[in-house]
């Protein structure tokens, strides 16, 4: 681990930059997501500035794909054609070019998902990798991979680090652990991020919302590493200005989207909680 | 297009009495659309006083559609089987001479569905085409028509008028397009509403539960047009009601419900905006 | 009916320890439901102290049903694949032992999942049945079983309690009859509720969520009567909490969710409304 270079408090100002850049693209964001979180997940790319297309039948998928900005692939409640679509999409996307999110929801805990994943991995290579450390941990196999309880994880984004690094590096892709804190990592660079409430845990879908934005961000992107930090950090500092207005369940979807809508860029540069310590 | 009639501001009090009949009837409206909206369009008949009922399987969406008040037919995201359902549901509206709306989402830039609103407009009447422009011009297979970027349309609804009308005479059906103006035409009369908000366009599922709307408005109803214009009246006035209260877009869609609740015959006829000009 | 044991005020202490048991818990509830509501029955729970998975596909729904605490099949938007999941984890359940709900929705008017429904409860025995009471008259085939319109049920609770008690008789079952009163049945002893508000039947999912709470409440319950009961007392006892900040539908969901959060034991005992007249 004494390889990894944490990207530091200097990092503010990338991201602002990136959110500029973000907002200027309007990025087209294919979703392949669960039918629980279709709707948050529209709305979050709409409140954030980018434009959702939910296309997940396995006739459009793969042509679809390839000419999106940027791709999501949330296992959420796949089904047999929806799963086809997915493979069709990440085919799509990979092949023109666009880059593409896995997100596995419930990896290690459902096996036929958790197969679908590790085949789509051998073959393909997404841009990002989005999870909970059981998730994450799930999918390089190691200890406490059996540790999630349904979808939720049972451990903290930390206890994941030494799988993210090592998935990040085998697959050359970026690892994005969501947590209390956040650790995205592309295998030689560790970004920690501090901000986020309680409350993104007491309503579904901000996760795979947050794939979903990573997917945006992912567009046109160079660095996949900040293009998944940023989505983190507007996603977190979002959370942080809606919980002062209301930390109840009910209230706090509304007043988060509010809030994805208020975030600028010079607001997420001065907010975003950036951890200096290495790992 | 100089024999277009238009509709003018005297038609607003012919509005307004065709919402006290809907909400008299309290319309039954089998609805077959998408994971993203169905919520929300459910809430959406809900609030403005019509009952849904999401029946998309083909194992018994024939039949249900013959007993309901109008039946929705929204291709957000089809798949094999609930397209079967909607074919299905056509073939059971329209055999009982019950109403059927078509919402054609990602029309000419979707291959899949677009053939499937394609065969099923050469071989059924619906009462009411409901799209952006670039849907209703890719139906004409006129030029723009694949303007489309994602399931938004990249032109104005004015642009659309020659293919609106085009498709009205050759179905007999009614053809709206919604945009910052409303255009709804029969072929013979143009009805140009100017109602509503930006935020409909900031949220998902605005478009969709207008379809909607538009079947539960066509459920016994004598003039389509009618029909249809009472539908985007009501819901543009809400937009406009509901932007009084809040233009984010997290809080605006329990304030377009509560205005859509709120919304009297006797407002929406003081309320509507009937563009003059002719065409 | 007179053998009916009718549960009184004195059971208040009851559904408040049962409430406090359930938190302790935050059981794991495998839903298997439909399109339109799996959102908001995924935020019911979470906002009522349960953790949701939704989890709908044949491939996994039987195994992970039986390391559920609770599972909910509800028949809202069933599909080919999703009613062989459905089936899939009432056996995973049963096996197991662990408690399963059904909601069979659409009952008696929807011919494809009435079939599902009755094979079912053939062959297996949920541990609680909810519907409304057109819904349940039709599972016992009786009088107004064709009563429902739509998914909405056109006959008062009271009227389906004879069925009520046959189909928990007959089924060795707990029977609970939404409406404007609650009944719930075991087949010997009665529990009638006086909580809720008009709001519930102007929103989506009211009913639907309610199932899943139930399936969340017999997650280790040793009484289901009791474990409906308080599932029901919860959520109705929230709407009024609701109702005293909006009577909107736009607004009542997430006053509806906030109060769910809100109500602690203590409010549960101190505001629920158990009617003591007999049957």
């Amino acid at each position: 681990m004494k390889h990894l270079d944490p990207l530091g408090p200097n990092q503010a100002e990338q991201l602002g930059a990136t959110l500029a850049t973000f907002r200027g693209r309007d990025p087209l964001v294919h979703c392949l997501t669960n039918i629980v979180v279709a709707n948050f997940t529209a709305n979050v790319l709409l409140a954030a500035g980018a434009s959702p297309a939910m296309v997940d039948n396995a006739a459009e998928a793969e042509a679809f794909a390839a000419v999106a900005g940027g791709v999501l692939v949330n296992l959420g409640t796949p089904y047999a054609d929806t799963a086809q679509a997915m493979a069709g999409a990440i085919r799509g996307a990979q092949g023109a070019g666009v880059p593409w999110v896995l997100d596995p929801v419930g990896m290690g805990v459902l096996p036929w998902r958790s197969a679908l994943a590790r085949a789509w991995l051998s073959q393909y290579r997404p841009a990002i990798v989005r999870g909970n450390a059981s998730e994450i941990m799930a999918l390089t196999g190691g200890q406490g991979s059996q540790g999630g309880r349904g979808v939720d994880s049972t451990v903290t984004s930390e206890t994941a680090l030494e799988a993210a690094v090592e998935l990040a590096r085998s697959h050359q892709t970026v690892v994005a652990v969501s947590g209390a804190v956040d650790l995205l990592t592309d295998g030689t660079r560790l970004l920690q991020l501090g901000n986020g409430h309680a409350c993104l845990t007491r309503i579904t879908g901000a996760g795979c919302a947050l794939g979903a934005l990573m997917a945006g961000f992912a567009a046109g992107a160079s660095d996949m590493l900040i293009a998944a930090g940023t989505a983190t950090a507007l996603l977190t500092v979002a959370a942080d200005n809606a919980a002062q207005h209301t930390t109840r369940p009910g209230s706090f979807p509304a007043a988060l989207l509010d809030a994805l809508d208020d975030v600028t860029p010079e607001k997420l540069s001065a907010s975003v909680v950036i951890a200096r310590k290495s790992a």
